[in-house]
Parts: structure tokens; C-alpha cells; sequence
């Protein structure tokens, strides 16, 4: 069995060609990105074609199929004592309104590559190893991001999760039961003995450093704010600027505010965004009567987030003091930042070392399955490269087929270990 | 003689019949407002059935009604001497898409009520007295404001003009065709002796100052520029705040600089402000990749609209640098301050004084057909106030009898003095 073990490896061209071929489902020409996107929304048939191919590559690999009320499907390799809680491997295939062909995909087909790898050397592991596909993790049809993985850690309850509605009003619950899976096993389920998940980094650090895997050791907290102005709209001409009550400069305020917090280095690795901003009248002579902007706030430290909520809220109270408008912030989301399990990544360290894959430990700024499965048990999570500064969410996100290979050859290492290879025990 | 003249006075509440009757041509309502709103777009049907009623007036009260190719009309009261240049009165009867019934038509029926005064006081003058209609001040339609009296005073040449067209491609001068306007007395025509506007204030000044009427000394230097930031749009979780290229926040960082050159009181009377700004893709989770934003800069004084765009200008640099971003600057509108004719702006006082009504001297933030007249000869005007701070280009505009009629009883007596009444000289 060391032999095996010894000279296993991924078959890079084997997983790409899987990558490629799920890629060509739910694919749409882009013409603003000047090729050809993804778009598998949760649920959708699109989403379901995905599936299918997906799973049939699963039960041609042996694996037994099988899925949850919530449609979480897990593919499971037996494992010596078949008793023994599994060590899963997975990530989702749904994918946002124009995406690409990694995010999810890779994490789930690379569970499958290293389920294939372990037949390929004929190894047999002692606890079963599972792969799993979450639904809908990207919430872009249901605005629940990581539904899937949060009903099966019981973060969010399946009758909760079933009553949510996309823009149609249609539910979770009757696409679950217009597709066949509302009746699965209950959830949430058994906990797993560890659970790993490979994603393509979906920034820029790992490219620029040239570094061949990322070791994620948590994700980041996240608070969202929506916070709304109101001012009154006058002519820019006649108003006299002390009698103003300028919605739109409130927000500036705050938009320069966060910055200046974020760039005086007292929250740590604090990253704060006003990504959406939107002023009314919005006409070039007319002082803005209402103004509502967003801010996305995350770190790894929980500290660090409180404080600088509060920094922030004052900072809204500042701008309308300055601005002579009144304010109102709300919270539309609310994460606290995960740890990973030290041992699961050092695991993850360790074979990257031993196959002389260049790593480096690294935080999520993004949410993921494997936060979710982190309150179940063990957790943790290999990134690989993307190109372009890993954009993402995007036709044009792209990693390479040697970037996959190593960040799944790094899994299938950790995946032997976690399951216990006898040869190795 | 000089009695007539001592107990004529304007007759408030034919001066009010006469705005009520004209704001039901265009009216709706208006659902935001929950009031009626008026809406008469620049040589629209709407439009012209305004001008119909108000030359019917026109002609019932004797004037002889002519226009320009531009459609600018002239109601003419001969005067004893008739070969004299003529005092004009009036301003325009087109509005805003969601209008009032002053803005504008006070002007004109401000006008015509004065007229109405001299021969109920059986007053003839020496030189003749206009009333004036000027086509499309509000620009609305046609993207250019004061489009009819910049043709009348040369600015603009009436070809150009007729070439502008609407969204839906209408031009201007396929519309005066339509409207039988384009054969007209040349543009421009000759020298008025001088021009008299009366118009709500569309501010809060006069209303907060509890002042009668202002004496409009000129108007304010403006300046609009469009600003366009290119940054790269990119994950707010996943993107290190240090390689980001954030657009939104070179926007914010502007519009506060602008708000603290304002506020410095180093650029006199200049009134400034970011009235639109749009950031792309104005997501809560994504760094803004691209903003564009408006500033409308406004002030009395040439040299301190000239030191503060380039302080802007300096700002727009500082800022493309801070958020590490490519910056375009457009100048999208300009013109010079405006000063109006110092005798004409005594005279109004005076009237106001020995009337016994409450003036002050006052800068317009907005623009009127009197700046453009200005260019022509001696211009003068004369605000009254409005209600709620002001509000205009709205259906809540709002002025009261009183007011209307305290503002064209100052410009009557005025009008008496410009164009001589025997008695008086």
C-alpha cells in the first residue's frame, strides 16, 4: 500500500476535462467579458443538469448516492469500518447570474477526482469518504448565501430555508419538490469526522505571490449595513449652502470615514466597502434629498468588527450632524468570523510540504460551504489561483489546469490521512 | 397725471386669476406631489395652448402681438414717443416636466397685468412698453437653457438652435415650423431700452429673511463638470484593501474636498454641490470599479469660479490618487456671472422703498432670461418668495396673491420710471 500511496497522484487532465464538460452547462455567450459564462442558478434546471452530469460521473466512479430534505447530495466511498463518522470532500455547483466555470465546481469535482484517485491505487481508506454538492450556496436566487451547508449544520432551519422565495415568488420548498428531494434524510445530519473543501481563491494574493496553494485557516466575520439619509432636495443654484441638507454629502462622509478606519491599521485586517451607493434626485442641480449606501465589513477578528462597527456608527452620526440630515442604519447581514481546525490545516500544510507544493496560511474574505460545516466538526479549506487578480463571479474567472491539480493533490493527501490509510497508520 | 399715477396699483387678485387660469393649461396630477402639477415642455402642444390664452389676453388688452423666428413674443403697448427702444417686461410659459404655476408665467402675466394698470390709470409713456414670451427657457427638452432669449440676444444663433433636437428626435425648428413660428422679425432684433423680469425666487431667502421682494443684482457664474473614475471592479471579501482600485470611494473622497473648499469661505459666495453620482456595478459586495459624478459650482465673482475648478481639478487628482484610479474631467456647462445693470437695480429698490415694501439685494443661483437680456442692454429683476424654502420645478410650488402682487407693483412703478411717464419727468 505505500507504494500506491507513494506514486498516487491526480490525473490533471482527467479533472480539467471534468471542468470543462460541467462548464458546458448552463453556458451563455458574455458579451460584456468576451467569452462564454456559467449560469447554473440554485435550483434551476439549468442547476439540475449540472447535477446530473455530476452525478453520474458519481455512481459510474461506485459511489453510493444518496441526498438530504434539503438536496444536498453526499457520494460516498465505503470505507473499511464503514461505521465510522466519513471524512468529506465537496463544495456546490450552482453558480451566480454570470459565472464561471470554478467556483463550487472545482471543490466537487476535485472530490470526485480524488475518489477516483484513491480506486486508481487501489486504496482503501477506514473511515468512508464522502462527497458532497451543497445547494445553493452562492444565495443569488434565494439572497441566503450558503443555505444548503447552513440547514444541514442546523445553522438555519429546512422549514425556514423551504419558505424563502426568488423575485418570482417561487419557494425553495416547491423546487425541492418539483425536482424530487424534499424527501431525503432528515437534517440536520450525522457529523462528519472532517470536512475538506478545494475553491479557487477569488482574489489576488495567491497570483501575486506566486504561491501554488492557500492554506485557509478561517473566514472572515461579515457585517453588512445598509444606511439611509434623508435630506431635502433643493436647486443646487438657489439653496444657500448653510441651509443645505445634503443627503449625498452624508454619504461621502462615510464613505471617506471608512476609509481613513480602515487605512489607519486599528482594526486589524479590516476590509470595508460602500459598494452601492444611490442618491436621489440624482440630477446635476438638485442638492440630493435621500441617499442610502451599503458598507461590507470584514475581518478576522471578532474585536476588531465590534469596534469598528461602532467606530462606524458614529461616524453616520457625524456625517448627518455635518450634513443637517438625519440618519437610519440597519444590519442586513451578520456573520461572525470562522476558525478553521488547527489540526485539519496543518494536515492540509503538511501535504503541501510533502509533495513540494509552495503554500501559504491565508483568511477568507468570501463566505463558503466550509464555514457552515465548521460548526459540525473539523473543518478546512485549500484555495488555489485565479488569474487576472482572481476575478471571479465572472465568464473570465480562470484557473489553470496545474493550479487545480496541485490544490487537489494537496486534498487527496490530507483526505488519506483524515480517513486513515492502514499502510500509513 | 400725478394722481393716476399715485393710486395705481396692481390689481392682485386679477393678477391671481390670471396664474390660476393659465396653470390648468398642462395640469396633472401629480402623484408624489399629491397636488395638480402643471406640464408645458418647450413647443408642445401643452406649450402652445399657454401661449393661445395668454395672447388672447395679450390682444384683448390692446397690445399688438408679434414674435421672432425663434418664436420669442413681443406685446407691444405703444408709447408717445414710438420710435423709442422699448422697456420689456415678461420672462417665459414653458416649464419643467413636473412644473409649477410660477416659475415663468409670473413673469409674462406679471407683465400683462402691468400693462393693465397704465390704461386703467389712463397712463400713456413715452417709450413703448413689451411684454415678452421667450421660448424654452427651462431647457428641459432640448438640453439648453434660456434656449429663446440666448437667440434673441445673439448668443446662440437661431441655426444652431433650430437644429437641437429632443430624445425622441424632434428638432426645434421642426417644431416652430409646425407651430407656424419661423417667419417671424429677424434674430437677434434691436436694442430693448432696458428689460425687466419678475420670478418666484425658487429659494428660501426671501421666505426665511420674512423680506417682501428681491432686487436680483446678477446672476451666478456656473460651472458644471462630469467627472469619470475608472478603478477595477473586484470581491469586497476577497480583494486586500491595498490592491484595491476603488472608483466609489475617489467620488466620495471629491465630493467631501468639495464640501470643505465650500466650507473654508476661500471661494466668496460659491455654492457647490455632487448632485449625481452613479457607481458601477453598485453592488454591496463588489469595490466600485467605475463612478461618475456631477458638480454644479455656482458663484458671483469670475476669479473665484475660476480658483476653485482648479482647486477641484487639484482635488480630482489627489483623489485618482488616493484610490488608486484613472480620473477624465469634462466641462459639461458654463457661462460667466452676470451683473445687472446698477441703475436698473436702483430703480427697483427705490419703487420697493416708496411703496413701502421690504427689498433686498440678491444673487440668483439659477438661471433666468434676464442674463441673457443682460447681454442686450439694461436688465433688472425682481424675486418674490416662495413657499417651503422655496421649492420649484415642482407641483408644490407655491407663492401667495400678496406676493405676486408686491413684486409687479415694484416692477410697475419701475417700468413708469424706465419708460417715462410725462408727469413724472
Amino acid at each position: 500500500m505505500t507504494n500506491s500511496l507513494d506514486t498516487m497522484g491526480v490525473d490533471r487532465d482527467r479533472l480539467w476535462s471534468t471542468i470543462e464538460e460541467l462548464g458546458r452547462v448552463g453556458a451563455y455567450e458574455d458579451e460584456n467579458a468576451g467569452t462564454t459564462g456559467v449560469r447554473r442558478l440554485a435550483l434551476t434546471d439549468e442547476d439540475m443538469a449540472g447535477r446530473r452530469l455530476v452525478l453520474g460521473w458519481f455512481e459510474a466512479a461506485g459511489l453510493s448516492v444518496r441526498h438530504d430534505r434539503m438536496g444536498n447530495v453526499y457520494a460516498r466511498r465505503a470505507g473499511l469500518d464503514d461505521g465510522l463518522a466519513p471524512v468529506r470532500v465537496g463544495s456546490h455547483l450552482d453558480t451566480v447570474n454570470t459565472g464561471g466555470r470554478f467556483d463550487g465546481a472545482l471543490g466537487v469535482l476535485g472530490g470526485l477526482e480524488i475518489v477516483r484517485c484513491l480506486d486508481d491505487a487501489g486504496i482503501q481508506t477506514q473511515r468512508p469518504v464522502e462527497v458532497v454538492v451543497f445547494t445553493d450556496e452562492e444565495g443569488v436566487r434565494f439572497e441566503t448565501v450558503t443555505l444548503g451547508s447552513a440547514v444541514a449544520s442546523g445553522r438555519i432551519p429546512l422549514e425556514r430555508a423551504r419558505k424563502l422565495a426568488d423575485p418570482q415568488g417561487v419557494t425553495v420548498g416547491s423546487e425541492l419538490d418539483r425536482h424530487g428531494l424534499s424527501d431525503g434524510d432528515p437534517v440536520p445530519g450525522p457529523e462528519p469526522y472532517a470536512y475538506l473543501e478545494c475553491h479557487i481563491e477569488q482574489g489576488p494574493v495567491l497570483a501575486r505571490e506566486d504561491v501554488q496553494v492557500g492554506v485557509v485557516t478561517g473566514i472572515f466575520a461579515i457585517t453588512w449595513k445598509e444606511i439611509v439619509f434623508t435630506g431635502v432636495s433643493a436647486h443646487a443654484g438657489t439653496t444657500p449652502y448653510e441651509l443645505r441638507h445634503n443627503a449625498g454629502l452624508a454619504a461621502a462622509l462615510v464613505t471617506v470615514a471608512l476609509h481613513e478606519m480602515v487605512s489607519s491599521g486599528r482594526y486589524g485586517d479590516m476590509r470595508a466597502t460602500a459598494g452601492r451607493v444611490e442618491q436621489y434626485p440624482n440630477a446635476t442641480n438638485v442638492v440630493p434629498g435621500s441617499a442610502l449606501m451599503t458598507v461590507d465589513m470584514r475581518c478576522s477578528d471578532a474585536a476588531h468588527m465590534a469596534a469598528a462597527q461602532e467606530a462606524l456608527d458614529a461616524a453616520v452620526r457625524r456625517a448627518a450632524e455635518e450634513a443637517k440630515v438625519e440618519a437610519s442604519v440597519r444590519i442586513t447581514a451578520q456573520s461572525p468570523p470562522v476558525e478553521f481546525d488547527p489540526e485539519v490545516c496543518t494536515a492540509l500544510a503538511k501535504s503541501a510540504s510533502n509533495l513540494g507544493i509552495s503554500s501559504r496560511e491565508m483568511v477568507s474574505g468570501a463566505a463558503h460551504d466550509a464555514g457552515e460545516m465548521a460548526a459540525l466538526g473539523p473543518a478546512g479549506m485549500v484555495f488555489v489561483p485565479g488569474l487576472q487578480d482572481g476575478i471571479s463571479h465572472n465568464p473570465q474567472e480562470y484557473s489553470t489546469p496545474e493550479a487545480c491539480a496541485d490544490g487537489i493533490t494537496v486534498m487527496l493527501r490530507a483526505v488519506c490521512e483524515l480517513a486513515g490509510v492502514p499502510a500509513l497508520q
